[in-house]
């Protein structure tokens, strides 16, 4: 069976545990404490991920795809989550990168030290500059959804997974989505599609 | 004709001209100086990127395309710069995500703040964390690259050109290739494919 080396808390491994299930494919967790340091070990470098990062999907074979976006486009390939036209691929994918390079390191940070860190961590100090450059990363996002229900071709793709798993707990970030009815709007058809299962599971708490 | 809009010092527009010169496309540049915020005037926001950032491709149609990686994705499709094998194509898309997360934004811009930006910059106190980040991504690389000589199935790819750009050029970010032997040999390889072009132009000189 497939194993998704997680974290409940990742957005991140959150993409792809919403298109495994979306697939109908098996698949089991194993959840890693990444504050404590334990996809660090010497073990996890050498087997799962030398970036030391969650979200590694493991092949019944024992081998290993790291990096949450390049396990999407995989498990989505000749599926109706990924276009077969080359333009529309090439728009899911300026989406993937966009999420990665302007939108995670803003919005998933910001929620990772608000509600991950301590109260009193210097990091807060970043926060504004984190709110000013994922603000830039949701008004994009807005400005594409205000005429369109989807990021690409007004299908659901994996570019949907990918910007809808940080940008539905942007709040938690302290975010403010309510000045994007739009994004608000496009999160409602994300929860409404075949399939789709919660970021955190039912009675879940953090410990 | 394609038009790249383009700046000569980003390694990320550099991706799209070795790409398009290789595949022996015809494209033209046009300049922009990012310190002077000419990617962000409301014409470029609204016509060419909405996201303010260079390294977008024009087609004669008009429609542009951003994301320097999705860019050489969309190019690199059907040819041999992107294999025809699906677990191959996972690991040039890991390849491609991960040097937009973890190198890009610590080996580009250590290059950006001690070339680009007046000496007395505040920005010089961020070298120190990019050069711990950047030699992490570069360890990464090494450690790959020690028994291949390409970066996915022994062949030259997309996912060579991407982590190719910046990493050629991170001495100007302050980076000591000497400690990175197969990185320095990977280069060299690279340097050789068909039709290789360097990123400065010949005669070039920063003005």
């Amino acid at each position: 069976m497939l194993i998704l080396h997680d974290n409940i808390e990742s957005g991140n491994a959150f993409k792809v545990r919403l298109l495994l299930s979306q697939l109908g494919l098996s698949f089991k967790t194993i959840q890693y404490d990444v504050t404590k340091g334990e996809t660090r070990t010497a073990e996890y470098l050498k087997h799962i991920n030398e970036n030391g990062r969650i979200q590694v999907i493991e092949f019944e074979d024992g081998k290993c795809l790291a990096e949450s976006n390049a396990i999407i486009y995989y498990f989505a390939l000749d599926t109706d989550f990924f276009p077969s036209d080359k333009w529309q691929q090439a728009q899911v994918m300026k989406w993937l990168f966009f999420e990665q390079y302007s939108h995670e390191p803003c919005v998933a940070v910001a929620k990772y030290i608000l509600t991950m860190l301590p109260k009193d961590t210097p990091r807060r100090s970043e926060i504004p500059n984190l709110h000013t450059k994922g603000y830039d990363a949701l008004n994009i996002m807005e400005d594409r959804l205000k005429d369109h229900d989807f990021l690409v071709a007004d299908k659901y793709t994996i570019a949907d997974i990918a910007l809808f798993a940080y940008t539905h707990k942007a709040e938690m970030g302290g975010f403010d989505l309510s000045c994007f009815p739009a994004i608000v709007n496009w999160i409602k058809h994300v929860e409404n599609t075949d399939g789709f299962v919660t970021m955190y599971p039912d009675g879940w708490s953090r410990s």
